[in-house]
C-alpha cells in the first residue's frame, strides 16, 4: 500500500467524501506512490457505468447532468459527477452556491461532484479524467457522469473514456450545422435534443433522424436513439435513463463494452509508457540536452526529425 | 527534396495558394516524405509574427480576426489565418460564403485562410497547428493569425505556439468570472474587450485592470495592455495592432521571444520522438501485444504501470 494513499481507498469505498476528494487530487497530480495507489484502485474499480455528456456551449449540459443525478438518486444509486467543462456551474466552489439545483446535490452524501482543472494539465483531459473516473468507481459510485464541452478534441476524449456518450443539441444553435457536422455519429451513443419546448426543436430532431438513418451500419450495430428533453423541468429524463440503460445492455451483449474497456486500458498503458520515456529524455542531462538540440534546430543546423532521432537513440 | 513536396515550397513561397493548401494538407496528414518537407520548410520559415486569438464562444473572435486581417492588408502585409475554432465562420467552405466580411478576404491573394480539423486528429491541435503555421510562414506570410476557441487545453496550446496571444472578452458573458478565472494572465499577452459599446464593458475592463494590477511581476516584465474594441465597426483595431507590435518589440528585447522559440522547438522534437516510440510499440508484435497487456490489466493480473514497464523495456 502506498504511503500517499494509505487507508484512503478503504475510506473512500466507505463513502467518506474527503477521502474521495483527496484521492482525486493525488491521481490528478501524479503524486509519488501513484503506482501503488493505482493498483489498489484498480482492485476496487470496474463496476461503475461511465456516462459522457457533451455538446456545444449553451445546450444545457449541466441541467441535463443535474436532472440525471436526481433520476439516479431516486433509484438509490450512488452518483459521481466530473465536470471538465470550464463553463459548467459545477465547476468551482464559488459558482456551485449560485445554483439551487446544484446545491440540492451538493449536500447529498450519495452524490460526489468534482470539477477538473483542464487548463495546462500535463497530458490534459486525456490523462487526468480517466484517473478521476477510477477513483469515483472505486469509491462505490454506480454511475459516473462526465460532463465536458463539445469542442474539438475534448469530445473525442470523453467518448474514449465513457461506456455511453450522450451528445446534446438544442434548437437555435445553428442546428442544421450541428446535426450535419462530421463525426457526431462516431462520438454519440445517444442523442439528446434539449430545450425541446423551443421553436426549431422538431427540425433538430428531423435533421438528426436523417443523419442517423443515413449512417452505414451492419446487422446488430447500435442505432442511436434521439431523446427529446426539457431538462430544466425534468421532462424526458426517464426516457433518457432508459436509453442509457438500453445502450449499456446492447454494449454488454455485443462485445462493444469489452472492446471499449480494452481500448481504454491500452490508452492508459501507452500514456504511462510515454510519460516514462519523456522523463528519461529529461533525465539524460537535465533539460539542457533538449534545449541544446532545440537551439540547433532554430539555427538551421539540424532538422527536428534528426534532433528527435538523437533523443530516441539516447533512451533506447 | 521530398517527392511529396517537390517544388511545392518554392511555389508556395511565390504566393501560389494551391501550393500552400496542398502543403498544409501534407503536413497535417503526416504524409510520407514529411521529414524532407519539414527540413525544406524550416529553411524558408522563421520570420512571420504568429498571433494567437482566443476567448470564450461568442466574444467575437472571428470578427476581431477579420478586422486584423483588414488592418494588416492596409499595411500591405501578407496575412495567414488558421481557424482551429469549430464554431468559426472561417471554418468550412460552405459557411465562408455566408459572411460578407470573410468573403472580402477570401478573394484577396494576399490572404490565406485555412481551417483546421481538430476533431480526432492524431495528437490534436498541439501537433497539426504548428506544422500549418510553419507552412504559412514559409509561404511568406508576414503575420499568421491563429484563431481558437478558449476552452481548456486549446487555449494553452495556442499560447504555446504564438509569439503574442490575444485573450478576448466581452460584456454579458459572465464577466467577473471570466476576468477572475485562474490562468488568464499566463495565457494572454494582450487583453481585448470586444463589443465595448455594450452595457457592462466598463466593468469587464475594470475587472481585468485589477487582475493585471495584482499579478506579480519583476522589473522589465510585460504588463498586459487592455484594448477595447468594437471589431464589427473596426473601432479600436489600430490600437490593437499597436499593442501587438509593442509586445513583439518587448519580447525581442527581453529574450522572451527567443525563450518561446526554443520551447516550441523542444516541444516539436519531443512530439516527433514520442510518435516514433509509439510506432515502435505498435511494431513490436503488431497491435496484439498491447491488447494482451490491456486484457491482463483488466483481469487484475497486472497493474497499468507494470504493463507500461514491459512496453518501455521492449523498445529500449
Amino acid at each position: 500500500m502506498s504511503a500517499a494513499g494509505s487507508g484512503l481507498v478503504e475510506r473512500a469505498a466507505n463513502g467518506d467524501p474527503r477521502a474521495v476528494a483527496r484521492l482525486v487530487t493525488l491521481v490528478e497530480n501524479g503524486a509519488p506512490g501513484l503506482r501503488e495507489l493505482t493498483a489498489e484502485l484498480v482492485a476496487h474499480a470496474g463496476s461503475a457505468a461511465v456516462v459522457g455528456i457533451t455538446g456545444a456551449p449553451g445546450v444545457g449540459k449541466s441541467t441535463v447532468t443535474s436532472a440525471l443525478v436526481s433520476a439516479y438518486r431516486a433509484q438509490d444509486l450512488r452518483v459521481g459527477v466530473l465536470a471538465v467543462d470550464p463553463s459548467s456551474p459545477f465547476t468551482g466552489g464559488a459558482l456551485l452556491g449560485d445554483r439551487v439545483r446544484m446545491q440540492d446535490h451538493a449536500t447529498d452524501r450519495g452524490v460526489f461532484i468534482r470539477s477538473m482543472a483542464t487548463r495546462g494539465h500535463l497530458g490534459g483531459l486525456a490523462w487526468a479524467t480517466p484517473q478521476a473516473v477510477r477513483v469515483l468507481d472505486a469509491a462505490g459510485c454506480d454511475v459516473v457522469l462526465v460532463e465536458t464541452v463539445g469542442v474539438g478534441q475534448s469530445e473525442v476524449d470523453v467518448a474514449a473514456l465513457a461506456d455511453t456518450t450522450l451528445v446534446l443539441l438544442a434548437p437555435g444553435m445553428g442546428d442544421g450545422v450541428q446535426a450535419a457536422k462530421a463525426g457526431i455519429l462516431e462520438v454519440g451513443d445517444v442523442f439528446v435534443v434539449n430545450k425541446a419546448d423551443r421553436d426549431g426543436a422538431d427540425q433538430v430532431v428531423r435533421d438528426l433522424r436523417s443523419t442517423v438513418r443515413l449512417a452505414e451500419r451492419g446487422p446488430g450495430d447500435w442505432r442511436q436513439p434521439i431523446v427529446s428533453t426539457v431538462a430544466a423541468r425534468g421532462e424526458g429524463i426517464d426516457e433518457l435513463v432508459e436509453a442509457i440503460a438500453a445502450h449499456r445492455t446492447w454494449a454488454a451483449g455485443s462485445g462493444e463494452a469489452e472492446r471499449r474497456r480494452v481500448r481504454r486500458a491500452r490508452d492508459e498503458i501507452e500514456a504511462i509508457a510515454v510519460t516514462d520515456l519523456r522523463r528519461r529524455f529529461a533525465g539524460l542531462h537535465g533539460d539542457e540536452r533538449l534545449d541544446d538540440l532545440a537551439r540547433d534546430v532554430l539555427a538551421g543546423e539540424l532538422d527536428p526529425y534528426a534532433a528527435a532521432e538523437k533523443i530516441v537513440a539516447a533512451v533506447s
